[in-house]
């Protein structure tokens, strides 16, 4: 894997100016553009290689067959995939955008792209815009790299390689999966958040007085600005669906043995189990894998270890070598 | 006001140990009693003056005319009223009990107590037990103590300033405003925390490997010890209810729009006002307010504030100084 292309980043918000200042910190030669003169302004004066015309960076960026990493928000995309198309057609393309089907589906419509990998580092915040940025954001993250059956693997892996120079480890999944996976445990927190924030702020500056930890804590994110919440929500709907079904359902019966029997014993238990599931997983005894890339069933292989909620963390030559539970 | 009072405290748990710590480094003459051989034990390895037999507390605290706290969960709360009648009824009674109305209740079935003053530190966490306590829990926390038709003031006095001398800063409420308040931003966020961390972890080990900040913070207090929570959701039953029905009509309301229109923008800036409301109620300009406690309307002052989410934050003689937005 070469692993020292030059990285094109569109977009300089949370995630994409993070990732700006991340590779340049890990030795990458990083250039940048965002429509938001007040953002490049801000990345210049900081000493970053950036513009505000993203047509200018993406003609360098095929000069220097440079890898461009789309970091806008979903509503963005497609008019910036026109751009890249228009100027930067044969670079290796990714994104960093929160929904990946939709985002696979516009690559798939507009242009037959020779090398587009999507991706999503797990790592956003409540903030947002090149103020909020921060070279250490994906350290410890998972960031998913999307195989599917056309995938290139030689372009998955530089595209994983990237994720891992910035200290993130790669969770290889179709887009489906990801965006399955991220409505259970993104999306849908993101739902409860703006509603427990909403009922709270009905009780009043009594109810602001009185809330504490699990208010502030289950609210934060409710913080976030409303259109890029929108943006992934909306732009998963499809997968969120099933979910906020699956959170009606489980209401619906908390609901019901309350008024019943009074007994919240179903509801509280398995959601005790759940957490505790979740804290088990972070100190996980883990397994290491090596995937051959030039493998006949590479792809099979990589898509198990993700699905198993397995990481790849660093390449051998054509071998990801990674670890599983 | 007194003020000096001996603070005898049953149940030493994460409130009431955390209490003992904080009473005695306030300066104030504390000790304990916790049915937890366990607890007693921690505790005086560590030098508070603490028994596991509770009847032998209450008899102390009866002999010095000190101020008994009941700090056990809500459904040990009627065993213990029973011991403190025995031994020591002619005592000034408080509580730190997360619901307010059941107490109350208790107390007025199980004897027509002299000074009875039910109050509710909100500090709470996902921590239980001695091993958890920590004498600056309340620092900076609100601490509701409760305002009936017949609560001595003079009584309530002593108690809100005890919640002062430990860093807090008081609420007048009734029961029953308290009840739906935490029924709204505390209880609530249980079983959202508790249905979150269910639907994530059914997800499997993918769902735990790409769960980050949204999740972390939505599931926090899921890890809660399962008894207090049901203790508390189960114990406010009936101001639990209506705020569910809200929670459930909000939500089916959002997947409606998602299913119809695709759009979730009600939803989601609904609760970014929220979340605005509240960070904007921390930092909001207060004015100075006295309420005399000897004044014909004092209890109707201190309750008209505390429903603004004013509070109390000293005591000038007979005169409550507080601040209100």
């Amino acid at each position: 894997m070469s692993g020292v292309r030059d990285v094109c980043v569109i977009g300089l918000g949370l995630i994409g100016g993070s990732l700006l200042r991340a590779a340049t910190a890990a030795g990458r030669t990083a250039f940048g553009a965002t429509a938001s003169e007040m953002d490049a302004d801000a990345a210049s004066r900081q000493g970053f290689d950036v513009t505000a015309d993203v047509a200018v960076a993406l003609r360098r960026a095929a000069k220097q067959d440079a890898m461009v990493v789309l970091a806008v928000p979903l509503p963005a995309v497609e008019g910036v995939l026109r751009q890249v198309y228009e100027h930067a057609s044969n670079c290796l393309l990714t994104d960093v955008t929160s929904v990946k089907g939709p985002v696979l589906d516009s690559v798939k419509r507009l242009a037959k792209w020779n090398k587009f990998v999507g991706g999503h580092p797990m790592a956003g915040s409540q903030e947002s815009g090149w103020t909020a940025t921060n070279p250490e954001l994906f350290r410890g993250a998972a960031w998913v790299v999307c195989v599917e059956e056309d995938t290139d693997l030689q372009a998955w892996a530089e595209v994983a390689q990237l994720a891992i120079d910035v200290g993130a480890h790669v969770i290889p999944l179709p887009a489906d999966s990801h965006d399955e996976t991220v409505a259970r445990i993104s999306h849908l927190p993101h739902l409860f958040a703006a509603i427990l924030a909403t009922i709270g702020a009905q009780g009043g500056p009594l109810a602001m007085a009185l809330a504490a930890g699990s208010f502030t804590d289950g609210t934060r994110v409710a913080q976030s600005r409303p259109d890029l919440v929108r943006a992934m929500t909306e732009g998963n709907r499809a997968a969120l669906l099933p979910i906020v079904d699956e959170a009606l359902g489980r209401l619906g019966a908390t609901r019901g043995s309350l008024a019943s029997t009074g007994g919240l014993a179903a509801t509280i238990n398995a959601g005790h189990e759940g957490a505790q599931l979740f804290q088990a997983s972070k100190n996980v005894q883990r397994a290491g894998v090596r995937v051959s890339l030039t493998a006949d069933d590479a792809k099979d292989g990589l898509i198990a270890l993700g699905e198993r909620g397995g990481r790849i963390t660093a390449f051998d030559g054509d071998t990801a070598i990674g670890e599983v539970s």
